[in-house]
Protein backbone atom coordinates (compact mmCIF):
# COMPACT_ATOMS: atom_id res chain seq x y z
CA UNK A 1 0.00 0.00 0.00
CA UNK A 2 1.47 3.30 -1.13
CA UNK A 3 2.48 6.00 1.92
CA UNK A 4 0.98 8.97 -0.41
CA UNK A 5 -1.40 10.90 2.03
CA UNK A 6 -4.91 11.94 1.03
CA UNK A 7 -3.64 15.73 -0.51
CA UNK A 8 -0.94 13.32 -2.86
CA UNK A 9 -3.43 11.18 -3.95
CA UNK A 10 -6.08 13.84 -4.85
CA UNK A 11 -3.21 16.02 -6.71
CA UNK A 12 -2.12 12.53 -8.81
CA UNK A 13 -5.69 11.69 -9.34
CA UNK A 14 -6.13 15.34 -11.09
CA UNK A 15 -2.72 14.19 -13.16
CA UNK A 16 -4.22 10.90 -13.88
CA UNK A 17 -7.31 11.98 -14.96
CA UNK A 18 -6.06 14.61 -17.76
CA UNK A 19 -3.46 11.78 -18.22
CA UNK A 20 -5.90 8.98 -19.69
CA UNK A 21 -6.90 8.53 -23.16
CA UNK A 22 -8.82 8.08 -24.77
CA UNK A 23 -11.22 10.73 -22.99
CA UNK A 24 -13.51 11.94 -25.50
CA UNK A 25 -13.88 15.29 -25.88
CA UNK A 26 -11.58 16.37 -23.05
CA UNK A 27 -7.84 17.52 -23.15
CA UNK A 28 -5.67 14.15 -22.22
CA UNK A 29 -2.35 12.76 -22.90
CA UNK A 30 -2.43 13.31 -26.88
CA UNK A 31 -5.32 16.21 -27.15
CA UNK A 32 -5.31 19.89 -26.47
CA UNK A 33 -7.79 22.80 -26.96
CA UNK A 34 -6.42 25.81 -28.95
CA UNK A 35 -6.28 27.34 -25.69
CA UNK A 36 -6.58 25.11 -22.76
CA UNK A 37 -3.48 22.78 -22.58
CA UNK A 38 -2.36 19.67 -20.91
CA UNK A 39 0.39 21.48 -19.14
CA UNK A 40 -2.53 23.69 -17.90
CA UNK A 41 -3.93 20.94 -16.05
CA UNK A 42 -0.25 19.70 -14.46
CA UNK A 43 -0.10 23.41 -13.48
CA UNK A 44 -3.65 23.47 -12.10
CA UNK A 45 -2.92 20.12 -9.90
CA UNK A 46 -0.16 21.67 -8.65
CA UNK A 47 -1.53 24.74 -7.88
CA UNK A 48 -4.78 23.47 -6.20
CA UNK A 49 -2.57 21.73 -3.37
CA UNK A 50 -3.08 24.27 -0.42
CA UNK A 51 -6.38 24.29 -0.63
CA UNK A 52 -6.45 20.44 -0.69
CA UNK A 53 -4.33 20.66 2.28
CA UNK A 54 -7.08 22.80 4.43
CA UNK A 55 -9.65 20.10 3.41
CA UNK A 56 -6.88 17.05 4.45
CA UNK A 57 -6.42 19.18 7.81
CA UNK A 58 -10.10 19.33 8.60
CA UNK A 59 -10.63 22.90 7.32
CA UNK A 60 -13.93 24.13 6.11
CA UNK A 61 -14.69 22.56 2.91
CA UNK A 62 -15.85 25.40 1.64
CA UNK A 63 -12.93 27.89 2.90
CA UNK A 64 -10.54 24.75 1.40
CA UNK A 65 -12.07 24.57 -2.28
CA UNK A 66 -11.81 28.20 -2.43
CA UNK A 67 -8.25 27.90 -1.98
CA UNK A 68 -7.89 25.05 -3.69
CA UNK A 69 -9.17 27.37 -7.29
CA UNK A 70 -7.57 30.48 -6.30
CA UNK A 71 -4.54 28.09 -6.80
CA UNK A 72 -5.83 25.92 -9.88
CA UNK A 73 -6.25 29.49 -11.41
CA UNK A 74 -2.44 30.48 -11.23
CA UNK A 75 -2.09 29.59 -14.71
CA UNK A 76 -3.13 30.66 -18.00
CA UNK A 77 -5.76 28.79 -19.36
CA UNK A 78 -8.49 29.59 -16.42
CA UNK A 79 -10.70 27.06 -15.49
CA UNK A 80 -9.08 23.26 -15.54
CA UNK A 81 -10.37 21.79 -12.65
CA UNK A 82 -12.99 23.21 -10.35
CA UNK A 83 -15.23 20.89 -11.21
CA UNK A 84 -13.03 18.58 -10.10
CA UNK A 85 -11.85 20.30 -7.06
CA UNK A 86 -15.80 20.34 -5.81
CA UNK A 87 -15.67 16.76 -6.07
CA UNK A 88 -12.46 15.95 -4.49
CA UNK A 89 -12.41 18.43 -1.71
CA UNK A 90 -15.39 16.87 0.48
CA UNK A 91 -13.68 13.36 -0.34
CA UNK A 92 -10.15 14.15 1.54
CA UNK A 93 -12.36 15.84 4.36
CA UNK A 94 -14.03 12.22 4.66
CA UNK A 95 -10.53 10.55 4.52
CA UNK A 96 -9.69 13.03 6.74
CA UNK A 97 -12.16 11.73 9.18
CA UNK A 98 -11.14 7.83 8.32
CA UNK A 99 -14.75 7.64 6.26
CA UNK A 100 -14.18 7.49 2.52
CA UNK A 101 -17.09 5.81 2.04
CA UNK A 102 -21.12 7.27 0.62
CA UNK A 103 -22.06 8.08 4.22
CA UNK A 104 -18.87 9.47 5.49
CA UNK A 105 -18.65 11.99 2.43
CA UNK A 106 -22.82 12.89 3.11
CA UNK A 107 -22.01 14.05 6.63
CA UNK A 108 -19.10 16.15 5.49
CA UNK A 109 -21.27 17.72 3.05
CA UNK A 110 -24.78 18.37 5.12
CA UNK A 111 -22.31 19.78 7.63
CA UNK A 112 -21.30 22.42 5.44
CA UNK A 113 -22.54 26.01 6.85
CA UNK A 114 -23.40 29.22 5.57
CA UNK A 115 -19.72 30.20 5.47
CA UNK A 116 -18.82 27.64 3.12
CA UNK A 117 -21.46 28.59 0.92
CA UNK A 118 -20.18 32.36 1.08
CA UNK A 119 -16.89 31.07 0.05
CA UNK A 120 -17.65 28.49 -2.75
CA UNK A 121 -19.78 32.00 -4.23
CA UNK A 122 -15.73 33.62 -3.81
CA UNK A 123 -14.54 30.68 -5.42
CA UNK A 124 -15.91 31.95 -8.53
CA UNK A 125 -14.36 35.50 -8.66
CA UNK A 126 -10.69 33.64 -9.05
CA UNK A 127 -12.20 32.18 -12.98
CA UNK A 128 -14.80 32.16 -15.34
CA UNK A 129 -16.71 29.30 -15.29
CA UNK A 130 -19.50 28.08 -17.45
CA UNK A 131 -22.81 28.11 -15.82
CA UNK A 132 -26.48 28.17 -16.71
CA UNK A 133 -28.88 31.22 -15.85
CA UNK A 134 -30.58 30.80 -12.40
CA UNK A 135 -34.11 29.87 -12.49
CA UNK A 136 -36.46 32.41 -11.21
CA UNK A 137 -36.01 34.45 -7.29
CA UNK A 138 -32.73 32.10 -7.86
CA UNK A 139 -30.80 35.60 -9.64
CA UNK A 140 -29.67 36.89 -6.69
CA UNK A 141 -27.73 33.76 -5.89
CA UNK A 142 -26.17 33.74 -9.70
CA UNK A 143 -22.88 32.22 -9.08
CA UNK A 144 -21.42 34.85 -11.29
CA UNK A 145 -21.84 37.28 -8.57
CA UNK A 146 -19.68 35.87 -6.71
CA UNK A 147 -19.31 37.53 -3.71
CA UNK A 148 -21.77 39.81 -4.12
CA UNK A 149 -24.30 37.23 -3.15
CA UNK A 150 -23.34 36.65 0.56
CA UNK A 151 -25.81 39.10 1.96
CA UNK A 152 -28.39 37.05 0.14
CA UNK A 153 -27.08 33.60 0.88
CA UNK A 154 -26.83 35.03 5.03
CA UNK A 155 -30.38 36.35 4.78
CA UNK A 156 -31.80 33.19 3.08
CA UNK A 157 -29.47 31.02 5.70
CA UNK A 158 -28.27 28.87 2.78
CA UNK A 159 -25.65 26.26 3.21
CA UNK A 160 -23.23 25.12 1.00
CA UNK A 161 -25.23 22.14 1.09
CA UNK A 162 -28.70 23.92 0.20
CA UNK A 163 -27.03 25.62 -2.60
CA UNK A 164 -26.00 22.14 -4.14
CA UNK A 165 -29.51 20.92 -3.31
CA UNK A 166 -30.78 23.45 -5.68
CA UNK A 167 -28.28 22.81 -8.37
CA UNK A 168 -28.46 18.97 -8.43
CA UNK A 169 -30.85 18.63 -11.14
CA UNK A 170 -28.62 20.99 -13.39
CA UNK A 171 -25.07 20.26 -12.44
CA UNK A 172 -23.36 16.64 -12.08
CA UNK A 173 -21.39 17.68 -9.32
CA UNK A 174 -24.29 19.23 -7.55
CA UNK A 175 -25.98 16.15 -7.91
CA UNK A 176 -22.90 13.81 -6.25
CA UNK A 177 -23.26 16.35 -3.38
CA UNK A 178 -26.78 15.84 -2.47
CA UNK A 179 -26.71 11.98 -3.52
CA UNK A 180 -23.83 10.44 -1.76
CA UNK A 181 -21.52 10.38 -3.96
CA UNK A 182 -22.95 6.97 -5.70
CA UNK A 183 -21.74 7.72 -9.22
CA UNK A 184 -18.00 8.94 -7.70
CA UNK A 185 -17.81 5.85 -5.49
CA UNK A 186 -19.11 3.43 -8.47
CA UNK A 187 -16.82 4.22 -10.47
CA UNK A 188 -13.89 3.94 -7.80
CA UNK A 189 -14.60 0.69 -7.62
CA UNK A 190 -15.18 -0.02 -11.18
CA UNK A 191 -11.48 1.32 -11.39
CA UNK A 192 -10.25 -0.91 -8.65
CA UNK A 193 -11.82 -4.23 -10.66
CA UNK A 194 -10.26 -3.18 -14.18
CA UNK A 195 -6.96 -4.06 -15.03
CA UNK A 196 -4.20 -2.32 -17.30
CA UNK A 197 -2.21 0.70 -15.75
CA UNK A 198 -4.21 3.91 -14.24
CA UNK A 199 -4.51 5.87 -17.54
CA UNK A 200 -6.02 3.57 -19.21
CA UNK A 201 -8.27 2.37 -16.45
CA UNK A 202 -9.48 6.26 -16.19
CA UNK A 203 -9.91 6.52 -19.77
CA UNK A 204 -12.28 3.34 -19.56
CA UNK A 205 -14.43 4.80 -16.88
CA UNK A 206 -14.44 7.85 -18.12
CA UNK A 207 -16.17 6.37 -20.97
CA UNK A 208 -18.58 4.16 -18.81
CA UNK A 209 -19.64 7.86 -16.70
CA UNK A 210 -19.92 9.52 -20.43
CA UNK A 211 -22.69 6.43 -21.28
CA UNK A 212 -24.28 6.26 -18.33
CA UNK A 213 -25.52 10.01 -17.97
CA UNK A 214 -26.01 13.47 -19.69
CA UNK A 215 -22.77 15.53 -19.03
CA UNK A 216 -24.28 18.82 -17.52
CA UNK A 217 -21.30 21.16 -18.51
CA UNK A 218 -21.83 20.07 -22.21
CA UNK A 219 -25.68 20.44 -21.43
CA UNK A 220 -24.31 24.14 -20.17
CA UNK A 221 -21.93 24.87 -23.15
CA UNK A 222 -23.23 23.52 -25.98
CA UNK A 223 -26.90 21.85 -25.30
CA UNK A 224 -29.44 18.92 -24.38
CA UNK A 225 -29.41 17.79 -27.73
CA UNK A 226 -24.96 17.93 -28.19
CA UNK A 227 -25.07 16.35 -24.55
CA UNK A 228 -27.73 13.41 -24.99
CA UNK A 229 -25.50 12.69 -28.38
CA UNK A 230 -22.12 12.47 -26.64
CA UNK A 231 -24.02 10.19 -24.28
CA UNK A 232 -25.79 7.87 -27.02
CA UNK A 233 -22.22 7.36 -29.08
CA UNK A 234 -19.95 6.72 -25.63
CA UNK A 235 -22.83 4.47 -25.65
CA UNK A 236 -21.76 3.24 -28.86
CA UNK A 237 -17.96 3.09 -28.46
CA UNK A 238 -18.60 0.75 -25.65
CA UNK A 239 -20.95 -1.82 -27.82
CA UNK A 240 -18.21 -1.65 -30.29
CA UNK A 241 -19.88 0.52 -33.11
CA UNK A 242 -17.75 3.73 -32.90
CA UNK A 243 -14.24 4.31 -31.91
CA UNK A 244 -13.21 6.23 -29.10
CA UNK A 245 -10.28 8.13 -30.99
CA UNK A 246 -12.08 9.17 -33.63
CA UNK A 247 -15.00 10.28 -31.23
CA UNK A 248 -12.38 12.00 -29.32
CA UNK A 249 -10.85 13.58 -32.42
CA UNK A 250 -14.56 15.03 -33.68
CA UNK A 251 -15.36 16.40 -30.16
CA UNK A 252 -12.25 18.00 -29.70
CA UNK A 253 -12.67 20.03 -33.18
CA UNK A 254 -16.21 20.36 -32.24
CA UNK A 255 -15.43 22.12 -29.26
CA UNK A 256 -17.58 19.52 -27.01
CA UNK A 257 -15.87 19.12 -23.81
CA UNK A 258 -17.71 16.61 -21.10
CA UNK A 259 -15.86 18.68 -18.13
CA UNK A 260 -18.06 17.36 -15.61
CA UNK A 261 -17.52 13.50 -16.45
CA UNK A 262 -13.42 14.46 -15.62
CA UNK A 263 -14.55 16.06 -12.16
CA UNK A 264 -16.42 12.49 -11.73
CA UNK A 265 -13.40 10.19 -13.06
CA UNK A 266 -11.14 12.36 -11.08
CA UNK A 267 -13.15 12.04 -7.85
CA UNK A 268 -13.43 8.03 -8.69
CA UNK A 269 -9.20 7.74 -9.01
CA UNK A 270 -8.62 9.41 -5.69
CA UNK A 271 -11.00 6.67 -4.21
CA UNK A 272 -9.35 4.10 -5.72
CA UNK A 273 -6.01 5.30 -5.22
CA UNK A 274 -7.24 5.41 -1.58
CA UNK A 275 -8.14 2.07 -1.55
CA UNK A 276 -5.55 0.76 -3.06
CA UNK A 277 -4.81 1.28 -7.26
CA UNK A 278 -1.31 0.75 -7.87
CA UNK A 279 0.38 3.14 -10.08
CA UNK B 1 4.41 36.72 -11.58
CA UNK B 2 2.87 33.24 -10.48
CA UNK B 3 2.08 32.78 -6.60
CA UNK B 4 3.29 29.16 -6.45
CA UNK B 5 6.18 28.24 -4.19
CA UNK B 6 9.28 26.77 -4.87
CA UNK B 7 7.70 23.17 -3.97
CA UNK B 8 5.60 23.93 -6.05
CA UNK B 9 7.92 24.89 -8.80
CA UNK B 10 10.00 22.05 -8.43
CA UNK B 11 7.31 19.57 -8.78
CA UNK B 12 5.95 21.42 -12.05
CA UNK B 13 8.99 21.47 -12.91
CA UNK B 14 9.16 17.61 -12.69
CA UNK B 15 5.61 17.35 -14.50
CA UNK B 16 6.74 19.48 -17.58
CA UNK B 17 9.57 17.74 -17.83
CA UNK B 18 7.81 14.34 -18.99
CA UNK B 19 4.95 16.28 -20.56
CA UNK B 20 8.00 17.86 -23.23
CA UNK B 21 7.66 16.22 -26.42
CA UNK B 22 9.80 14.88 -28.11
CA UNK B 23 12.60 13.96 -25.82
CA UNK B 24 14.68 11.51 -28.07
CA UNK B 25 15.34 8.47 -25.80
CA UNK B 26 12.79 9.68 -22.52
CA UNK B 27 9.28 9.32 -21.50
CA UNK B 28 7.52 12.07 -22.58
CA UNK B 29 3.83 12.74 -23.34
CA UNK B 30 4.20 10.50 -26.34
CA UNK B 31 6.29 7.86 -25.61
CA UNK B 32 6.66 4.90 -22.79
CA UNK B 33 9.26 2.29 -21.83
CA UNK B 34 7.55 -1.08 -21.68
CA UNK B 35 7.82 -0.98 -17.69
CA UNK B 36 8.95 2.76 -17.22
CA UNK B 37 5.68 4.83 -17.98
CA UNK B 38 4.12 8.16 -18.32
CA UNK B 39 2.10 7.63 -15.19
CA UNK B 40 5.12 6.69 -12.62
CA UNK B 41 6.49 10.04 -13.67
CA UNK B 42 3.32 11.92 -12.59
CA UNK B 43 3.46 9.64 -9.21
CA UNK B 44 7.40 10.11 -8.68
CA UNK B 45 6.83 13.57 -8.75
CA UNK B 46 3.48 13.66 -6.34
CA UNK B 47 5.40 11.37 -3.80
CA UNK B 48 8.55 13.58 -4.07
CA UNK B 49 6.82 16.57 -2.24
CA UNK B 50 7.83 16.03 1.84
CA UNK B 51 11.39 15.94 0.48
CA UNK B 52 11.48 19.01 -1.87
CA UNK B 53 9.53 20.41 1.42
CA UNK B 54 12.20 19.87 3.88
CA UNK B 55 14.68 21.68 1.06
CA UNK B 56 12.48 24.94 1.10
CA UNK B 57 12.52 24.84 4.76
CA UNK B 58 16.49 25.10 4.91
CA UNK B 59 16.47 21.36 6.03
CA UNK B 60 20.02 19.74 5.33
CA UNK B 61 20.26 19.01 1.53
CA UNK B 62 21.04 15.30 1.85
CA UNK B 63 18.38 14.65 4.14
CA UNK B 64 15.84 15.99 1.99
CA UNK B 65 17.02 14.54 -1.32
CA UNK B 66 17.10 11.30 0.67
CA UNK B 67 13.24 11.76 1.65
CA UNK B 68 12.48 13.08 -2.02
CA UNK B 69 13.95 9.54 -3.60
CA UNK B 70 12.13 7.64 -0.72
CA UNK B 71 8.50 9.38 -1.97
CA UNK B 72 9.65 9.48 -5.34
CA UNK B 73 9.78 5.79 -5.29
CA UNK B 74 6.47 5.07 -4.30
CA UNK B 75 5.24 4.08 -7.63
CA UNK B 76 5.82 0.60 -9.08
CA UNK B 77 8.61 1.19 -12.06
CA UNK B 78 11.21 2.14 -9.85
CA UNK B 79 13.85 4.92 -10.46
CA UNK B 80 12.45 7.82 -12.48
CA UNK B 81 13.79 11.23 -10.97
CA UNK B 82 16.64 10.14 -8.92
CA UNK B 83 19.38 12.63 -10.67
CA UNK B 84 16.52 15.66 -11.46
CA UNK B 85 15.79 15.38 -7.41
CA UNK B 86 19.67 15.89 -6.81
CA UNK B 87 19.20 18.89 -9.33
CA UNK B 88 16.37 20.48 -7.83
CA UNK B 89 17.04 19.38 -4.58
CA UNK B 90 20.13 22.31 -4.06
CA UNK B 91 17.79 24.68 -6.37
CA UNK B 92 15.16 24.80 -3.65
CA UNK B 93 17.69 25.08 -1.10
CA UNK B 94 19.30 27.71 -2.33
CA UNK B 95 15.76 29.55 -3.39
CA UNK B 96 15.34 29.58 0.43
CA UNK B 97 18.39 31.01 0.95
CA UNK B 98 17.34 34.06 -1.65
CA UNK B 99 19.86 33.35 -3.71
CA UNK B 100 18.68 31.32 -6.92
CA UNK B 101 22.61 31.88 -8.70
CA UNK B 102 25.42 30.20 -9.97
CA UNK B 103 27.14 31.39 -6.60
CA UNK B 104 24.19 30.89 -4.21
CA UNK B 105 23.77 27.20 -5.52
CA UNK B 106 27.40 26.50 -5.36
CA UNK B 107 27.58 27.55 -1.70
CA UNK B 108 24.61 25.08 -0.83
CA UNK B 109 26.48 22.69 -2.12
CA UNK B 110 29.85 23.46 -0.65
CA UNK B 111 28.10 24.17 2.81
CA UNK B 112 26.93 19.98 2.98
CA UNK B 113 28.53 17.90 5.39
CA UNK B 114 29.21 14.00 5.79
CA UNK B 115 25.76 13.81 7.16
CA UNK B 116 24.37 14.70 3.77
CA UNK B 117 26.76 12.19 2.44
CA UNK B 118 25.33 9.60 4.49
CA UNK B 119 21.96 10.09 3.53
CA UNK B 120 22.89 10.53 0.03
CA UNK B 121 23.93 6.69 0.66
CA UNK B 122 20.65 5.82 2.21
CA UNK B 123 18.98 7.39 -0.83
CA UNK B 124 20.20 3.95 -2.83
CA UNK B 125 18.62 2.00 -0.64
CA UNK B 126 15.00 2.97 -2.06
CA UNK B 127 16.05 2.24 -5.90
CA UNK B 128 18.05 0.48 -8.35
CA UNK B 129 19.96 3.29 -10.14
CA UNK B 130 22.17 2.52 -12.98
CA UNK B 131 25.47 3.41 -11.82
CA UNK B 132 29.70 2.43 -12.97
CA UNK B 133 31.79 -0.10 -11.11
CA UNK B 134 33.87 2.97 -8.65
CA UNK B 135 37.59 3.32 -9.55
CA UNK B 136 40.45 1.65 -7.72
CA UNK B 137 40.10 2.91 -3.84
CA UNK B 138 36.82 3.83 -3.93
CA UNK B 139 35.04 0.76 -3.92
CA UNK B 140 34.22 0.63 -0.36
CA UNK B 141 32.35 4.07 -1.52
CA UNK B 142 30.33 2.01 -3.86
CA UNK B 143 27.12 4.42 -4.17
CA UNK B 144 25.12 0.36 -4.31
CA UNK B 145 26.64 0.07 -0.77
CA UNK B 146 23.64 2.26 0.39
CA UNK B 147 24.30 2.81 4.36
CA UNK B 148 26.82 0.20 4.61
CA UNK B 149 29.53 2.48 2.97
CA UNK B 150 28.49 5.50 5.55
CA UNK B 151 31.68 4.36 8.45
CA UNK B 152 33.85 4.42 5.67
CA UNK B 153 32.48 8.10 4.49
CA UNK B 154 33.22 9.21 8.46
CA UNK B 155 36.80 7.83 8.19
CA UNK B 156 37.55 9.78 5.42
CA UNK B 157 35.64 12.62 6.66
CA UNK B 158 34.29 13.10 3.01
CA UNK B 159 30.81 15.47 2.55
CA UNK B 160 28.29 14.99 -0.51
CA UNK B 161 30.18 17.82 -2.02
CA UNK B 162 33.73 16.01 -1.90
CA UNK B 163 31.47 12.83 -3.50
CA UNK B 164 30.06 14.56 -5.91
CA UNK B 165 33.57 15.84 -6.89
CA UNK B 166 34.93 12.41 -7.51
CA UNK B 167 32.09 11.51 -9.65
CA UNK B 168 32.11 14.93 -11.60
CA UNK B 169 34.27 13.06 -14.45
CA UNK B 170 31.61 10.53 -15.11
CA UNK B 171 28.41 11.69 -13.90
CA UNK B 172 26.55 14.57 -15.49
CA UNK B 173 24.52 15.62 -12.71
CA UNK B 174 27.64 15.90 -10.62
CA UNK B 175 29.51 17.84 -12.60
CA UNK B 176 26.84 20.40 -12.01
CA UNK B 177 27.18 20.14 -8.38
CA UNK B 178 30.77 20.77 -8.57
CA UNK B 179 30.83 23.46 -11.63
CA UNK B 180 28.06 26.08 -9.80
CA UNK B 181 24.97 24.13 -11.94
CA UNK B 182 25.81 26.27 -14.97
CA UNK B 183 24.70 23.97 -17.76
CA UNK B 184 21.48 24.31 -15.62
CA UNK B 185 21.10 27.98 -15.41
CA UNK B 186 22.34 28.65 -19.01
CA UNK B 187 19.61 26.50 -19.84
CA UNK B 188 17.26 28.06 -17.72
CA UNK B 189 17.65 31.22 -19.61
CA UNK B 190 17.40 29.81 -22.97
CA UNK B 191 14.05 28.56 -21.66
CA UNK B 192 13.08 31.84 -20.55
CA UNK B 193 14.25 33.28 -24.03
CA UNK B 194 12.54 30.93 -26.20
CA UNK B 195 8.99 31.25 -27.12
CA UNK B 196 6.04 28.66 -27.20
CA UNK B 197 4.45 26.67 -24.79
CA UNK B 198 6.40 25.65 -21.79
CA UNK B 199 6.84 21.49 -22.94
CA UNK B 200 7.60 22.76 -25.91
CA UNK B 201 10.47 24.77 -24.86
CA UNK B 202 11.47 21.78 -22.25
CA UNK B 203 11.72 19.42 -25.34
CA UNK B 204 13.82 22.16 -27.19
CA UNK B 205 16.47 22.69 -24.47
CA UNK B 206 16.54 18.67 -23.63
CA UNK B 207 17.62 18.84 -27.46
CA UNK B 208 19.99 22.03 -27.19
CA UNK B 209 21.80 19.75 -23.89
CA UNK B 210 22.06 16.85 -25.92
CA UNK B 211 23.56 18.10 -28.63
CA UNK B 212 26.08 19.91 -25.98
CA UNK B 213 27.49 17.27 -24.35
CA UNK B 214 27.50 13.11 -23.85
CA UNK B 215 24.40 12.05 -21.46
CA UNK B 216 26.38 10.36 -18.95
CA UNK B 217 23.37 8.13 -18.05
CA UNK B 218 23.96 6.76 -21.24
CA UNK B 219 27.73 6.38 -20.97
CA UNK B 220 26.88 4.00 -17.79
CA UNK B 221 23.85 2.07 -19.20
CA UNK B 222 24.64 1.62 -22.82
CA UNK B 223 27.91 2.56 -24.06
CA UNK B 224 30.47 5.64 -24.60
CA UNK B 225 30.10 5.01 -28.54
CA UNK B 226 26.15 5.16 -28.00
CA UNK B 227 26.54 8.65 -25.78
CA UNK B 228 28.58 10.20 -28.57
CA UNK B 229 26.02 9.22 -31.14
CA UNK B 230 23.38 10.41 -29.17
CA UNK B 231 24.83 13.56 -28.86
CA UNK B 232 26.01 13.47 -32.67
CA UNK B 233 22.68 12.97 -33.96
CA UNK B 234 21.11 15.75 -31.52
CA UNK B 235 23.06 18.06 -33.21
CA UNK B 236 22.07 16.12 -36.50
CA UNK B 237 18.29 17.09 -35.27
CA UNK B 238 19.06 20.65 -34.43
CA UNK B 239 20.70 21.41 -37.56
CA UNK B 240 17.47 20.05 -39.92
CA UNK B 241 19.44 17.14 -41.12
CA UNK B 242 17.65 14.40 -38.97
CA UNK B 243 13.81 14.41 -37.47
CA UNK B 244 13.52 14.63 -33.73
CA UNK B 245 10.86 12.19 -33.39
CA UNK B 246 11.96 9.44 -35.68
CA UNK B 247 15.01 9.84 -33.35
CA UNK B 248 12.85 9.47 -30.34
CA UNK B 249 10.93 6.08 -32.06
CA UNK B 250 14.90 5.06 -32.68
CA UNK B 251 16.23 5.86 -29.20
CA UNK B 252 13.28 3.79 -27.34
CA UNK B 253 13.02 0.97 -29.63
CA UNK B 254 16.79 0.53 -28.70
CA UNK B 255 16.90 1.18 -25.29
CA UNK B 256 18.63 4.35 -25.32
CA UNK B 257 17.40 6.59 -22.68
CA UNK B 258 19.41 10.01 -22.02
CA UNK B 259 17.91 10.01 -18.96
CA UNK B 260 20.69 13.19 -17.52
CA UNK B 261 19.90 15.00 -19.81
CA UNK B 262 16.01 15.17 -18.74
CA UNK B 263 17.20 15.56 -15.19
CA UNK B 264 19.12 18.83 -16.27
CA UNK B 265 15.91 19.53 -18.48
CA UNK B 266 14.35 19.61 -14.78
CA UNK B 267 16.25 21.72 -13.64
CA UNK B 268 16.56 24.66 -16.23
CA UNK B 269 12.43 24.36 -16.14
CA UNK B 270 12.39 25.15 -12.19
CA UNK B 271 15.01 28.15 -12.59
CA UNK B 272 12.70 29.28 -15.56
CA UNK B 273 9.60 29.26 -13.20
CA UNK B 274 11.14 30.85 -10.48
CA UNK B 275 12.58 33.80 -12.63
CA UNK B 276 9.00 33.83 -14.45
CA UNK B 277 8.08 31.43 -17.22
CA UNK B 278 4.32 31.39 -17.59
CA UNK B 279 2.75 28.16 -17.66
Amino acid sequence: MSERTAVQNAELALLLEVAGTPKPGNVDRERDFDDLRFEHFLAGAVGARPGLELAADGGPVGYAFERAVEGMADQSAGNTQFGALLVLCPLVAATNEGDLTPSGVDSVVRDTTVADAADFYRAFEHVDVAVDDPPEGMKPLDVRHGSDAVPTLRERDLTLFDIMRQSGGVDGVAAEWTNRFERVFAAGEAILDDSGSAPDRASRVFLDLLANDVDTFVVTRNSRETAEEVQRRAQAVLDGEEDATELAAELVARDVNPGTTADLTAGALFVALERGLVV
